[in-house]
């Protein structure tokens, strides 16, 4: 019997340990996958792929003891030798070797795709087939480190509001919410879907905790094939109670996008670095009526309005240009979409039930939110729903939660991959996403 | 337009800004749902739930514009009144209410449940089939505060150890290693099934992240019906390169253990009240080698051994026990797990290939994690996979992972359900699921 105490401190050293517990001259030890070899003859500069970047590593022919042929692109291996400065290199950090250990050796070094260059300009179709490697490469990469600082605010951001976090099933029975656009499986004989959302979730548990979030995949069965649509993705949802209207989730998620900015600039600047990202300002967010920025654009970029109760994607983009034109702003909330455009337990405006007390929020004209109040009165969603001809069947818990009583509340979903996406500039949500599923994309 | 910058500080107070920010006297404000009412005729004790707890306000007739027969319960009000302290409410306050607004009235106050009891002596059955209602008892919904912070320490340990989250999809096409306990579907006219695990996913990030960890539903087809198994559940899962042996996984899951203690103790102390648990010491958590314990438990216990290749749900409660009488410890970590009991993937160990680098994490004789080091080299893969009969079909992009080369690596899978369980103290995993899916239930 041994005991385990906890981590200890790894004789290996990483980037950032280099730079700030190190000086040129010491001897370090270091571990990492060779990304590249630029074999000069004599001397050979050996780059290694590190969690938080490259390491340059010099070989000269007739110093220390390694074995040039040893080492091979791919290998993962532990170098000691001597910390240099070299402005030259990554980090301005090298390491002349003395030794080498390979830990790994791949079967096969020639990599499918030129992962170590910096650009890696290949087709998407081929960095999604060979996605393990071409995410190998430092900017492909990068991305989802970002994404990660995304999420991480999000939940960071909650968790200091109040919010408590909840795991609802993904598996459930049929709903009359889901409609066509829903992946149906069998379950032990019985006919089940894939939650769409965890909408209905969450709303029973506002009644529970109060304010709630979840951060988990999302299963769309919609047969869009776009660039900006996947039938799998990661929402980060939040509802909150006792709101006095869909403008405290505006504030929410104002909120949240400032504690996020702030978050990736201060734990993820090498990453904005290596994408060159400029972060977006959101200390104010304008937010404008649906109707009154639909005519807007409509007017400043001369578009004719053809549906006065949808925005077409191009409506979009304009309405983003518009904010950016007149406010100087990324993103913009657009506020009281039309009821008919919104789910049953939307709440309509009590000054026009034609619209409703919602909002979808734009970044650069693509939409990554939509949020809104919820009804929350036991009569009034029957009265909507039967005024829909939905009928309770499948939303029996979820009609009772309200017959008992619930506050007034809303909430509001962000796509991930999409929010990623336009942080990062990218023009396709495949781009941000680790392993897409889309209408030809089951694997890998 | 408008222009949203942010949170306001509400004008309502929670109970710890009560506590923190004002003395008695104050007149304050505060939202919540009516828990309960005392009524004693011309005083009446109004017992709001809010998130943070219960706050007892006082009604007294002919004091204040409040009309008694407003308020029912499973009402939402907003209340202001003179801040008192009394020893005999929770938290030593409580509010003389001078006036109440309703928010929200429940169409039936009468709750299916006795929320308000302090332990809900309710069926397990009964607390499922109204989920809703049953969690807003403050014992029942507490356990899911501790569930948060289990998964919140989680993540930010492993932030701090150079972890990146990912998220990996749900939805997959057939695979080898899926066998007959995964649930199938129909994706676009083409066979899939929901993933088991995260495994080959996580396992081809190690290649691109070196450490990452990801937490999310995973959905098993397994026809068990005990208290232990669900077939949908949360898992915490991570995987990480460069490691010297399995044991640094072990050391890696004692640091996340000890950081979750810390965490629960410093931010959930409430619930750890109000459930009055005292968390374990995690200190050092014993590890011992699966067929040394075997055979000691067999000794101490007088229990035969019947399959010296497997443990039976019996002898992992005799190893707990053993745990906590010989070493004092709630946790043991029982090592190289028999190799046929294992996926292909696991190492074997070279000193005796009929077990493996792996093991599993026992609570209070409770199996809540499964981890090892797995193969890295390519060709070691293929042969073990030869030796069972397997094909690569369905792997291609895992096995290619490995051909481009992988460093030495393994993980684990922590069941965040049974964890929770084994935490608090329950005896069925659905007690601490929020919305549990068995062989009978898909409701909720």
């Amino acid at each position: 019997m041994e005991y385990l105490t906890g981590v200890k401190k790894n004789e290996t050293m990483e980037i950032s340990q280099l730079l700030a517990e190190s000086t040129p001259g010491d001897r370090v030890k270091v571990h990492g996958v060779v990304h590249t070899i630029r074999d000069l003859g004599t001397v050979a500069f050996v780059i290694l792929r590190k969690r938080e970047g490259l390491l340059q590593c010099v070989w000269e022919s007739g110093k220390g003891e390694v074995n040039r042929k040893e080492i091979r692109e791919a290998a993962s291996v532990e170098v000691t030798g001597i910390l240099e400065k070299n402005p030259k290199a990554p980090e301005g950090i090298e390491i002349r070797m003395e030794t080498v250990r390979v830990l790994s050796t791949p079967a096969d070094g020639q990599m499918p795709l030129p992962i170590a260059k910096w650009k890696l300009n290949t087709s998407l179709e081929a960095k999604l087939n060979y996605r393990s490697i071409s995410l190998r490469n430092i900017r492909e990469r990068a991305r989802f480190r970002l994404q990660e600082g995304l999420t991480r605010a999000f939940r960071d951001y909650l968790y200091g509001q109040g919010f408590t976090e909840i795991h609802t099933p993904k598996i459930g029975a049929r709903s009359a919410e889901g409609g066509a656009n829903v992946f149906k499986l069998e379950y032990f004989h019985r006919p089940a879907i894939l939650q769409q959302s965890p909408q209905f979730y969450k709303q029973m548990m506002v009644g529970v905790f109060e304010r709630v979030f979840e951060t988990a995949p999302v299963f769309r069965a919609e047969k869009h094939n776009t660039k900006r649509h996947l039938n799998e993705y990661t929402s980060l949802d939040f509802e909150m109670g006792f709101i006095d209207g869909f403008e405290d989730l505006m504030a929410m998620e104002t909120g949240y996008l400032q504690y996020a900015m702030k978050l990736l600039k201060q734990k993820y600047e090498k990453e904005l670095d290596i994408l060159e990202i400029s972060l977006p300002d959101v200390s104010r967010i304008p937010a404008v009526r649906f109707d009154d920025i639909k005519k807007q654009v409509s007017q400043t970029y001369g578009r004719q309005i053809r549906n006065p109760f949808d925005l077409e994607p191009e409506e979009e983009q304009l309405i983003g240009r518009y904010a950016k034109e007149a406010w100087g702003s990324d993103f913009v909330f657009v506020t009281h979409y039309p009821s008919k455009k919104r789910p049953f337990y939307a709440m309509d405006d009590p000054e026009d039930p034609r619209y409703t007390l919602s909002f979808d929020l734009l970044y650069n004209g693509m939409e990554i939110t939509t949020g809104g109040q919820r009804i929350h009165e036991y009569d009034r969603l029957l009265q909507k729903m039967e005024s829909r001809g939905m009928t309770g069947e499948g939303m029996e818990q979820y009609l009772l939660t309200f017959r008992h009583g619930m506050p007034p509340h809303g909430g509001i979903g962000i796509g991930l991959e999409r929010f990623t996406m336009m942080l990062t500039g990218e023009d396709n949500v495949r781009e941000t996403t680790l392993f897409p599923r889309d209408l030809s994309r089951l694997e890998p």
